[in-house]
């Protein structure tokens, strides 16, 4: 099985004049896989297009980019995770770009993480990270190659701890360091505002969604630390591992699971759907 | 010869998988080289290996890393530049590393680009950015990888400009895309205080120090950009192009440089004993 393909030949290598290397200049993706078919997929490309075209990075046709993907799923049984990539391409030294440059396309086949399925059935430690998410508004909502500060708030993780909550510099949980996260704050499910920093995860959207088309109404809003230590219900979220509650964060502990059952298993239903319409 | 070095080794890609691309894991360097001769190595390295330890990259035996360098200038003659770069080298998925990972050395020579002479012979046209610099404190003061937001304020610049000043969110100016920048205003040398964002120049470093020695105060202060507008004179720098006077900012023109003149002769002293240490 081929692992890695590189503008669309398997390869292993990439020039090491790429910006994506010197700068961070591209944007990626995470896209569950079950069996061979890619989950949200078209959800997961229009960010990644929004992405490019906020970059001006010239975006691939589609039909490429879906090749890629299938070629590397060709035969793949259960759960598998796509990572695609793109970069403005190979350049000479310096920040300035002229022209249309070509964008170097990568798509790599990995195994799903072997913890996700604990994760899913017993729920996750989380903590707090010293390592804070940048305010930019140019930046924001773009899931770029700059993500250093992930890196070092993942470093922070103790070994017993699954996930590290990042805050800004205004003290507001943001995210986690690679999922975004709800809270049954009194009595109402909320999520952080990203308006400012973060990053708008493909779940998170479709839990919103799919929540207010079932009747509960998700509240956008600043969270707190303190609003967030002291919820009924906390749930992290992400393309990989779905929805997972969390058991602990820092000294406290969560039991309580109503809200999150029900919306893992209305994003289960949506899951199934994104299937059929794929079929 | 040789233009890449990859660990050592005459090379010109890297891993698919290397966190520098994958993340921006990683920190760089730019030096100037003139023959055979990089300036201001120790300092370099020194910021380097700074910010490897916060990064918690194993920096490699410096030997090796002025090994690379003096292998691609044999037989330089004239100016040109190294860069250097360290990744945390390859990983799996994920933003999380253990253990001690192995990482990647990367040196780079290129020629200096034809505009220097030209800049610094006739100063240079800048403008303000729309893109904004993230204060971090976190990242503060790492040369990293993650250098999206210069990208973008880069890509901003009009054909005409040569240089863009990038702001925080509080409307202080930071520094330029490429370059820090000092100034005269209300009669005091003046360089913005970079605790919080920016990059610390070794060029800017050198000027700071130099300027103490020779009983020319620098106030290290936020400066705002009605303040920076109505400078008397102001000037950029960095390794590559040394000291250029800023002749053009928006519609606003400065012709004084007696400071910036002095300023350039103290630093091209400095380099020249740089060198003379060095032999």
């Amino acid at each position: 099985m081929n692992r890695l393909l590189i503008n669309g030949i398997s390869a292993e290598y990439v020039s090491a004049m790429d910006r994506g290397l010197h700068y961070g200049d591209g944007i990626f993706e995470t896209i569950a896989c079950i069996d061979a078919r890619p989950v949200f997929i078209e959800q997961h490309l229009d960010r990644m297009q929004r992405g490019a075209d906020k970059l001006d990075i010239p975006f691939p046709d589609r039909q490429l980019v879906l090749d890629d993907i299938h070629r590397l799923l060709t035969s793949a049984n259960g759960d598998s995770i796509i990572k695609l990539m793109l970069t403005r391409g190979r350049g000479e030294r310096g920040y300035r770009f002229t022209g249309k440059p070509i964008a170097t396309r990568i798509c790599l086949h990995s195994a799903r993480p072997d913890h996700v399925a604990d994760w899913q059935q017993h729920g996750i430690t989380a903590q707090f990270c010293e390592t804070r998410v940048s305010r930019n508004a140019s930046l924001s909502g773009i899931k770029s190659l700059n993500r250093l500060e992930n890196v070092l708030a993942a470093n922070e993780l103790a070994d017993t701890v699954d996930e590290g909550f990042m805050l800004d510099d205004d003290g507001n949980v943001v995210e986690g360091t690679m999922t975004n996260f709800f809270a049954v704050i009194d009595d109402t499910l909320v999520t952080p505002d990203l308006s400012y920093c973060g990053i708008h995860g493909i779940v998170r959207e479709q839990i919103i969604q799919q929540a207010a088309k079932n009747n509960i109404p998700v509240h956008i809003r600043r969270i707190s630390r303190e609003q967030l230590a002291g919820a009924r219900e906390i749930f992290i979220c992400n393309s990989v591992i779905g929805v997972c509650p969390v058991r602990q964060l820092e000294q406290q502990r969560y039991g309580e699971d109503r809200i999150t059952t029900t919306i893992k298993t209305i994003l289960q239903r949506r899951i199934e759907a994104d299937a059929k319409a794929a079929a």
